[in-house]
């Protein structure tokens, strides 16, 4: 089900056993080749493709497509929502359906930035909360074998528009990808040091990192049609419940 | 424009003159004959119509649909962001975007209980970053007048899942009415108390306010006409510049 | 009964029936003719107007006298809260004594800029505790009519320092009015934009906004007469008690 | 100068060498003797003695009387801001008035209460503008002497609704002053344990703390006439300048 | 008992009438001659004694080491909280282990630019959560007759890395203190200004604020004794209960 | 050098290449095998051993032991910071010392529940002060390899009070080991879900997962010296300082 297209009786009306999907994503810039909504188009796409296929199961949300971007502010049309912001969101649209009733809750990402606020985010509500069974993940997630086994460029994971998501983005809207305009960038060997935070105008020349210029339709496809079916696989998990100790 | 289809470069050449337009909506109960996601759906038609039409003049961003609902939160399907996140979700949107240089924001609102948040967040920003040129307004404000002459209801402007919303979505998304639940609500005569601060569920039996079995398609035309070549003149003022003192 | 002159054990014996009459002013610029306290002024004299004429009805706190005032910063000598400061105050007044168990409130502004931030702290504590029942208003909201008959000048309605405010002062502070610096200002005709956020000094030359050359203590009084007549009506109807749906 | 009645250009006319004096109070239970407004009421006289005296040296804002009451909350009446508010409302008003070229400021309180929240709320603004001269200390800090001499009780300083402050009362307000309800309270012999933390209803049986029974008006005359001298000789020292190192 | 070193189940066979011992101290500037560290280690090994001698009686948590020293960072390697950090801090330890059970709570400090924050943050604690039995105390504040015994210098009570502090450093840490660096400062004699928010770089020429040079062990060893038993007399007291009403 | 032991002439002293080494910890329960300061005993262990090796390229900070350990608070003895808190600390000690002229910092983690506020933290002062190198890791991160070579158990990766961390603590600090107490925990093979977030309280019976009966010294010492030399050779390449772009 889609939440916007409901109307209160109706969602008043499901079953508390339905998985809450809640896509984020992110308006920030992909290179010049990609639009700036790339991330919020392929999150909300695998999470439409997962709610088409079980539709009973799920009670998907609109996009938080406001991420925390703030490592890409130094390109323009970047939004970015400060972190409070971005974690408020998502602990609003929680609070508001736990409040009706809803327990289980799964985000399903299409940023990577995301990834550490949504986590704080969820524990708090956990917390909070516990009796809520929360889950997240990037879609990309649970299927990096298969992203592995697609990608043909030095990089074997999803970067930032990349082979892989230049590969999503001509499978998925076409019409948004500037083939022309497809760039390697950000290419440049790791150094001997771990876990740096960087931004991506020290990282980049034109904001990608990858290799953009390998990507195909085929390929998204293949990494798209595997995320969804992973996302079905979770959700279906999480609606059919199941329990923790002692399983 | 639309920015969440443009690359990076793209938006770094648009000139800065460029009036920045933001859509307010929410997802909020709506009574049980029209979808939670009512109010996006109308501030984007609104905003989409207005770009369409004078694209090079106007920069749209994706609408920030999470509300200030908690008057609705009682009826299931409300999604209601704190106080602190709405506004903070509006001023991260102009924040970014006057990094990279622009200085005219329009915000278009199709959400009542937005209007004062927008207010307190707009002021602080403007307080903080002086040169910005910033406006806001529910897309029903300046089309009072038009919105009076096509309403036979009793009330003779727009209040909530109302004969107004109800004609508009019949223009703008007729699939999305429950027009076999059209129902007429909140009718009590105002009391000899002004000012008063209310929930929905203290002021209505199931949702509405007003009389949405008087919805038709062609009074929604009219308004949402309207309400499109005002925001049309509006942002095409904005576009040109004007000055306050002396003009 | 004024809150400030009494002892607790007065007050722990007051009907929880009574009205809780909070005032909110400001201490900001008016011109080169009236005081920066004139919000705060006019606030509680209407406040006062009415606890005198019905005080076994209203139980008046102290004005709350810091506005939200960040537009007028630009002239000397006012006084802004920041916007979390000044509804926090609101909002600590009204839930210090729905401890003691008070549930009608009703706050009479002084300070236009302070109507917004006044509604977003009132959801903010209605959403909470809904069994409050709360009110708010400009005093100048409900007396329009009286108004607009009374002002001479093109503006028919309050603006800033003007033929009403400084009409007012004449009737209640008369000696706080510098008759030889009444001042016309921020005279000029409104652009074809609609709905801008301006700050006071991007408005006018000294601060003012209409024709406060035009006041008189006659017509200060008759606004005043009207302003309190409509709040003693207003409090009487909220002590009596009102129900909303049904009724 | 009293700031609430001059008007904008007097204030831009004043020398940056005048000292901004804000006096802080609280509007909280007394006891069943005194008003709920006394420590506002207590403050404020005694900076406007002051002001009286050097007004070319003093510029005196309005009271900020809503104060740091969480203790006294058991109590009908009592209003109290949050810390974050009340230490917000302080700091509003300073950094209100330094922004207008102000640079020197004494904070005259009247609630112990208040005293840490002062504290914490000043250093933060020195270390933010630490050319900024500010100052602060309860009315009563600088003449426990006189204090100590004055009361015929056992408590030697000032408590709460006590001897001293009763005495003050019927000094200032007499007629506020409940003769008939004057009482002792919060005798007990302390504990052989320091430094906690108590609410007062844990510590008296109707709220005051000490002997009011005592309280004379001459009593409060002899404190409060030190107190006014100690402010004049504080605020006269600031304005001439001092300088910390190498004097 | 130390906590750090206990497992859960030991802490959960606690009883809930032992008193929750938290030191609090700071990392920052204490003059030429002794190490950043200085306060820490005092409350510490202040509280560290205490515990050696009633074990049973106490749960010694480690020590909020970051303290409020914003007065000192113009001075290289000072460490300082924010105010909110600061006081969110002793707020977690406490509401974790109010969580457990524990009721009885005595924070003892050693940097006097946290008695403020404690206060307000300890006071906030036992407004939500008046059950609980809190006191806070500098290690110095009970032995201030002691202290004055001990120093020859002109200063009779503690300062800042002065004849007090160099020589409990002397008796605690004697490896830590730089004797060849021992120096006196900050000796100006105060103004006829009292109350005045200062930073040490405004007040001293090398940090420190006293007469250094006048340390020995032994006057260490002396105060840091009687602060020992003191504040085992202070924690037996809180341990064996006390009620404040009627006792 | 450790800061906490010198003095402020001293730091000022300090190359500005030296980089900045903060350990984070915790003080959470361990199962009934190791002590709740576990955390922050082996973070520092590891920064102690890397800052003894190379005391010329290193400020070592004490260690922020209060770590986010809201899904422990179950289990007594846990403490735990809020997020704003537990951040605001971080940013606290960066904040302050970056003022001193230190551009290079490294966080040195031994709490996996630090990890997402470690990077959400970072990122924010990232995109505050871009000029600032900073990175953190958990001190396992890099040498997991190592790690599972020496784990026996079915886990091959840190987990909670598990085969490595016991281990880990055999080897540093063997006296804080309950080997009476060594217990297997949370060993549920992982159902066919992802992503979840859960309370310790939810997944185990006593607080460990893993096989911590299986844990050795001699596995604690091969996962520490590893620890230390990734460390050490992650600090020197920070001091020797590297280019992101173009190298």
């Amino acid at each position: 089900m889609k939440l916007a297209e409901l109307t209160w009786p109706e969602v008043e009306a499901l079953s508390r056993e339905i998985v809450v999907l809640i896509p984020t994503g992110s308006c920030e810039q992909h290179g010049p080749h990609l639009p700036v909504f790339t991330d919020s188009i392929l999150a909300t796409a695998v999470a439409e493709g997962a709610e088409a296929r079980i539709p009973d199961r799920v009670l998907m949300t609109p996009t938080l497509w406001l991420g925390a971007s703030g490592h890409h502010l130094a390109f323009a049309g970047t939004l970015s929502a400060s972190m409070d912001t971005y974690m408020g969101a998502l602990t609003s649209v929680i609070s508001s359906l736990q409040r009706h009733g809803f327990r289980k809750f799964f985000i399903i990402n299409g940023h990577g930035g995301n990834n550490e606020p949504n986590g704080v985010a969820l524990r708090q509500i956990k917390e909070q909360l516990p009796a809520l069974m929360i889950g997240h993940s990037g879609y990309y997630g649970p299927v990096a074998e298969e992203t592995a086994d697609v990608l043909e460029g030095p990089f074997k994971e999803i970067r930032h528009a990349c082979e892989a998501e230049a590969s999503l983005m001509m499978h998925i809207r076409p019409d948004l990808v500037r083939k022309d305009k497809l760039r390697d960038d950000g290419l440049a060997p790791e150094p001997a040091v771990y876990g740096m935070i960087h931004l991506f105008d020290e990282m980049t020349e034109e904001g990608s990192l990858g290799y953009a210029t390998l990507g195909m339709p085929a390929k998204g496809k293949a990494i798209f049609d595997a995320a969804v079916a992973a996302l079905v696989k979770q959700l279906t998990a999480l609606h059919e419940g199941y329990v923790l100790r002692g399983f």
